[in-house]
């Protein structure tokens, strides 16, 4: 994508959600065969809409790290999914039993349990299916093996779903502060901090600044949920676009239940000043990265 | 392991069993953590036993093609997780709904159905997780991208997880031989190509080899789930150790309801001389792994 100077913000986020659009649908997977049925579950799923945040936290870290090549698509399409199909299986009956995402049907409502549960497998299975296909682009880049380390690690036990494990069984019982450090730390930022890290191994950054971006996405994962907490708490049915109040309703404890709404106010604004100091530090002049953060960590929405 | 040159096979296969299951262990997860109760129930499913076909036949493969080194370990492992995965999400409520298998109790009735998808996703996830430690062992190693690659596909809509999705569709409703032929090639089939073909990729054999390995483990997974149809029909529960007759009662399309018994025994014969035939022109002596599979594909349990 060609950078045009004159752009504002929104329009950027907006020119760069859509060249991510594009590169996400080149790697899904043609509905036809005998097993159509569950690929059109995989789509209908991933199509649903979103911000793709993941994937572009990805390409600007690349970006930022000097990254030029398409190396870094098939990890944005493989990021995408996993993050699908974790949402597809929360959201069937023995998880969160939730009927609707984003206004629309979720998968199992529309496919059946049975096929909700194989297109979420799929869409795991098809990630790192579409992940090595980095080694197509380039054969001899021992960086993609990291990747796909990274990627599978933080995606896993010793990262997301450790999270979930944790968060269901701390469903309606009254959890400690460090147990829901861990849930916010593992299952909202784990994917994060894959992202920002495996954008910056594809383009070639040094152990010491892909630490450092771990430690800026772990910040930003942490941020964002508990601005989430917020605005639970705060916002309205028709700004956010969703039930509020649900946290209190699931009894769920949350970083606001736990410390109240100004704490959580002060702890959001100070990790994020963090996060973007840290960055700072690699990119001297103030670039979409640390706005895309700021913007998303104030967020409204 | 040695091989010790007066074992009879039965020997041979018990002592070569009992090595694999010291393989799979040393990748499990350590039961730890805050996630603790996810990795209990990944490991009570992987520990159930079983005749760790998969990473036998891959290890057999491996060495018939010259193999030596341990960078073949984790994908055993990985192989046998992703199989694992499969029966887990399979047994599920809104799957098949078994409640025993291999006389123990299934892992959602052990820890309940929330818990039962998050492991099978976490045996998935951590499969791909353990193969890439590939690259711990041989990091130039080009040969493993490629195992991932053949790994991924086999496991995923182009191979098992499109057969199971053929599969539920077809419970209850008559099917065509074309259906069918295609569930069993890639319900049954596509791992055991998995295990040959990663088995002969990470030995260094030739593309064409590596194809005449997919042909030979094609017939073998064939055979195998046609042994297994005339098995439900032939044998008592006694000898089989589950219940027998469950395809009729399934009102289930099989090789034997299609065909009958006896174009099914001599379709068994047929492909299973061909799977041997043409190991033997890879193998001119008849070497253990000839030998398995002629007794797999002709067993009478």
């Amino acid at each position: 994508m060609k950078m045009v100077k004159h752009m504002n913000f929104n329009e950027e986020i907006s020119a760069k959600t859509s060249e991510i659009e594009t590169i996400i649908r080149k790697y899904l997977p043609a509905e036809e065969g005998y097993q159509k049925t569950v690929i059109e579950a995989m789509n209908y799923s991933i199509l649903a809409g979103g911000k793709r945040l993941r994937p572009m936290l990805m390409q600007e870290t690349y970006r930022l790290f000097g990254g030029q090549s398409e190396v870094i698509e098939p990890f944005m399409a493989a990021m995408e999914m996993i993050h699908t199909y974790s949402l597809v299986h929360d959201d069937l009956p023995a998880m969160d039993n939730d009927e609707y995402r984003r206004g629309r049907k979720t998968t199992h409502v529309v496919f059946g349990e049975a096929m909700g549960i194989l297109a979420g497998d799929a869409l795991l299975n098809y990630a790192f299916e579409t992940a090595v296909l980095a080694f197509d682009k380039e054969p001899d880049n021992r960086n993609i093996g990291k990747a796909l380390a990274i990627l599978a690690k933080k995606s896993g036990i010793y990262g997301m779903i450790g999270g979930q494990t944790v968060d269901i069984e701390a469903v309606a019982t009254s959890i400690e502060k460090d147990q829901l450090d861990f849930i916010y730390k593992l299952k909202t930022g784990a994917l994060i901090e894959a992202a920002m890290m495996i954008g910056a191994i594809l383009a070639g950054a040094t152990d010491e600044e892909v630490a450092k971006m771990e430690g800026v996405a772990a910040d930003v994962g942490l941020a964002f949920q508990i601005q989430d907490d917020i605005l639970d708490v705060t916002s309205t049915v028709e700004v956010l676009g969703k039930p509020i109040r649900s946290d209190e309703k699931n009894q769920k404890t949350t970083y606001v239940t736990l410390n109240g709404i100004d704490k959580a106010r002060d702890y959001v604004a100070e990790i994020s000043a963090r996060a973007i100091a840290s960055l700072e530090d690699l990119q001297p002049e103030k670039g979409f990265l640390s706005e895309l953060i700021f913007r998303l960590i104030g967020r409204e929405k």
